[in-house]
């Protein structure tokens, strides 16, 4: 207990950036620059963008969407592993290791690091996406205890030797409510905008969010839809006891606002 | 020096699996059972086969041959890179997982493991191919004491955020040949037939090859040049202080013979 106690005291940082950084690769070489400068242990999680969309249009692969949702049959999967683990992954670990930062790609399967199962179809079968069932801590803190960089792609496995597409926002939030035992942990999510905006046009971000601010966000319309699984995640990892959950562009990693900050009780 | 001893006694099997088995779903299913069933330390490295050549071709990115020797554009590292480190790697971690091993897939980049640079275009310019520098022993021994399985792609990187296509051969080699102050280590190559055959049609296997008898029988045509670049990656380990290097197919890690032992000393 006493060494966990220790331990407990060092601080973690849990960063997911967006598929927009990603595609744009002087974007990709500012902020691989940025979050090798970050001191201490830190994790990566990255989503995969439009590439694996474009790739698919390219093999002659259909992206099905039903309801707004996406839908992964097997070839789709199969692109998303391309993209995702294969050019995605390697092309920021290496820009990582060019700026002295000890990175380590992995899927959820590498490690046995995310395991999940296929997530059962109701009316619609959503194909080979998969919902987290555990996050493998002691192995993440083993790789971090190396001075390692763990960089997470959007991809998971069942363990039966099935990979799975799995939401980088929801692997992130997982991964940092799972990281709690052994370190205080931060989330941090990067993307285009400055934060979670009350006025797209006037570009306002609004400071600090609980979710009774955000259904009365959501039922005015200011929050889109689609912004909410990226909130209902940030709001999960905060209940499962992380220290900070921080919206907003690269900056917020230098804590530089405006951003948003999650909180579960109103202050 | 005294922990270092006790360790060196351990034995570790170095294995590098063709293209072959990894293109059939239900020969790399019985490979990753087979593998997964090795006792003690292990690593295994893959090549990508012909799957990276039928995904450039969906692509329509040329796959480019001058003299014998294939070429790497820009274009081809990245479906390499899609295709080794993305559907290949990912698919055999994800199966050696279902076997009981904890797999975890890597490129040269991650963990800075595998560092080489970009060949020096003479006659030939090759491109994105990259010689071998420096493996990364101390990481990948690290790993496995964290009771981690490796899974090597053929790719590694330059430290300056370049990847480089490296052939999967002799990246096996220069791992063998790194493991050895950690390990007694083994190398086996396995692929399709049961060793160096001295007579293709009847099969049959030359049971020990020196460099002096490959010279033979390259200039008596048994070996055919294919073979060549592989028994050189071979003997370079031996004389790298591994301590045996074994040629066949599968059954070699059960140590069924017949299969093709290297040898530097005649004996």
């Amino acid at each position: 207990m006493e060494i966990n106690e220790v331990h407990k005291k060092l601080s973690l940082k849990v960063v997911k950036i967006g598929g927009g950084v990603i595609e744009d690769p002087e974007a990709l070489a500012r902020f691989c620059a940025l979050f090798a400068s970050l001191s201490g242990p830190k994790i990566l999680i990255h989503g995969g963008g439009k590439s694996a969309t474009l790739l698919a249009k390219k093999l002659g692969v259909d992206t099905k969407i039903i309801n707004g949702r996406r839908i992964t049959p097997k070839e789709s999967l199969e692109v998303m592993v391309m993209s995702y683990a294969g050019v995605a992954n390697k092309n920021i670990v290496s820009s990582l290791q060019s700026n002295n930062c000890n990175a380590i790609g992995l899927s959820g399967a590498d490690g046995n690091s995310v395991l999940a199962h296929k997530r059962i179809p109701t009316e619609i079968d959503y194909g080979y996406v998969g919902d987290i069932d555990l996050v493998n801590a002691v192995l993440i803190d083993s790789l971090l205890d190396l001075g390692l960089c763990p960089v997470f792609c959007a991809i998971s496995h069942n363990g039966n030797g099935q990979l799975l597409n799995t939401n980088a926002d929801t692997i992130a939030a997982a991964i940092a409510a799972a990281m709690v035992s052994f370190y205080k942990t931060s989330l941090y999510y990067c993307f285009e905008k400055e934060g979670v905006l009350s006025n797209i046009e006037k570009n306002i971000v609004i400071p600090v969010l609980t979710p009774s601010k955000m259904e009365i966000e959501i039922a005015s319309g200011v929050i889109q839809a689609g912004m909410i699984p990226k909130l209902s995640n940030g709001f999960d990892a905060l209940k499962g006891g992380v220290y900070e959950v921080i919206i907003g562009n690269k900056n917020i990693l230098k804590g530089i606002e405006p951003f948003t900050r999650l909180k579960i009780t109103a202050q």
